[in-house]
């Protein structure tokens, strides 16, 4: 089994959905990222954290043993972030963000890590990306996720960072700013011209567009009725669809792609149907090969 | 091969879009119906025209064997429609209305259409909706399309004409508002337990849901990179679903009613590509066959 290095944010949330508020909780793109690829393969982590970083949350991730040596404890407090969501539980609307610790983050990768196969660079600073990127050793796979504030402030770091990646992993909001599209298929079409071989595109509750080897593959999300708070559905996308890869370690054709989505659509489904990230906490294999089974009947036509 | 009855809008649409402006095009709910349903089966029309209605559109009917006996042409102006779209192009703006001679409309349904066994009620004022139900003879499947102008205005009685058809067929921009639910499975669970034994929601770009005897079936649109012109898209979607329902005319199972939606979905594809009906007109049953191809890659996981 290959290993994979997720290098993101680690942080705590306060979130207001429809269905209440929760303050300071677990939250950050590599804690979402971990608990859903560490369910199919060893993951190693590379963040900071400030020294109110809580023990039990070292453990968490510990626990489902994902290595946390490379995550850096330093002076200040930890990265926040306060958002709420309305009816449209697509789009989340920031309140506030505390960088803290964060802003000064300079990611090291450990010698031990610098073999992992699979690397998903989560939505930190593009220059930061790509230095991630000359640490590591020839990986097989590497993927890049980002969002609206490098869109609008490192778009041309950004879009170097893209062409130096196998995979463009982003949300639908994030496709259209930085492709300028506002249907899903001319923006995926547009985002693969920056260089990577693939291209998924997270639509919330409407599923993913793949877009890979001039072919598209598109599925809808798995239907939950009741989503409590969508926060991270997207890094457990990434999540899902790395594990999955790490795990099969095969070679990257589209079919093997088209299965890595779908375990990523069936992690994010899981993700918004609690808080933070309490539905990660608590699932078992058993959980997701029901799911798997469900999603099946949903998109089949028998 | 059995027969379907449409009763809906005949009109002149002005439509603009990021892709340009078209004025006085034909437009109507019962026309998109009737050129997508005639491609599977014999389709019969009940609706109302002034005296502006041009004999070409009468002929672009008559030459797919749509029986237009029992559309009414009176004194007056036919209805009119003003919309645009911007770059979402899910959701038109209303510009303008002009009902002409809809306002008036009194569907009378010809003896020989009685007996139709799959009759369409198209986007209608509810009390008609429920008119042409009391002139029918035991149709084997009803479904029922609406509008927001409806919901706004005549929500009891649509309600009441909901639970007398098998099956709603409705937008999601209307399935959220009649429901009060934004997230689509929710807005599904609610309208089923308004009677019908079938809801199909159509998510423009997204897709479609299926909610039918406790099951789901949730699919994407067809990809389509250039979307011209949304306009008709739903109407299209009930034709393509009709049309394959009367051709095939077996038990109404849900493995039926997926293959109908897929070809509603497929026929609805077409019409987003130009303007107006022009997809249609010009549409073959190559062309049918090959997107079906097409479709069936596009969402195998193979």
């Amino acid at each position: 089994m290959a290993e994979i290095l997720v290098v993101g944010s680690m942080g705590y949330d306060t979130i207001t959905t429809p269905h209440g508020k929760k303050e300071d909780i677990l939250g950050g793109s590599a804690n979402y990222f971990s608990l859903a690829a560490s369910k199919y393969a060893k993951v190693n982590v590379v963040g900071v954290v400030g020294e109110d970083y809580k023990d039990e949350d070292y453990h968490l991730l510990k626990s489902r043993d994902v290595c946390v040596d490379g995550l850096q404890r330093v002076p200040g407090k930890t990265f926040k972030w306060e958002g709420k969501y309305e009816d449209d539980m697509n789009e989340a609307i920031t309140l506030h963000t505390a960088l803290n610790v964060f802003e000064k983050f300079d990611p090291v990768i450990p010698d031990k890590y610098k073999n992992a196969e699979y690397v998903f660079l989560a939505n930190i600073d593009p220059p930061l990306q790509m230095k991630v990127l000359e640490q590591v050793n020839k990986p097989k796979f590497v993927a890049l996720d980002t969002m609206n504030l490098w869109i609008d402030i490192k778009l041309d770091e950004l879009k170097e960072a893209i062409g130096k990646v196998d995979c463009l992993l982003i949300n639908e909001g994030e496709a259209r700013a930085l492709s300028g599209e506002f249907n899903g298929i001319a923006a995926a079409k547009k985002l693969a011209a920056l260089g990577p071989r693939a291209v998924v595109i997270k639509r919330g509750e409407y599923g993913f567009i793949l877009y890979c080897e001039d072919q598209f593959f598109i599925m809808p999300a798995f239907p939950v009725e009741h989503v409590m708070d969508p926060t991270g559905a997207g890094d457990t996308f990434a999540g899902g669809f790395f594990g999955y890869l790490a795990k099969t370690d095969q070679e990257l054709s589209l079919s093997h792609m088209k299965q890595a989505c779908v375990q990523g659509c069936l992690m994010a489904s899981f993700t918004v149907q609690d808080f933070g990230v309490n539905s990660l906490v608590n699932l078992s294999w058993e959980d997701i090969e029901k799911r798997q089974n469900d999603y099946s009947r949903v998109t089949s036509l028998d």
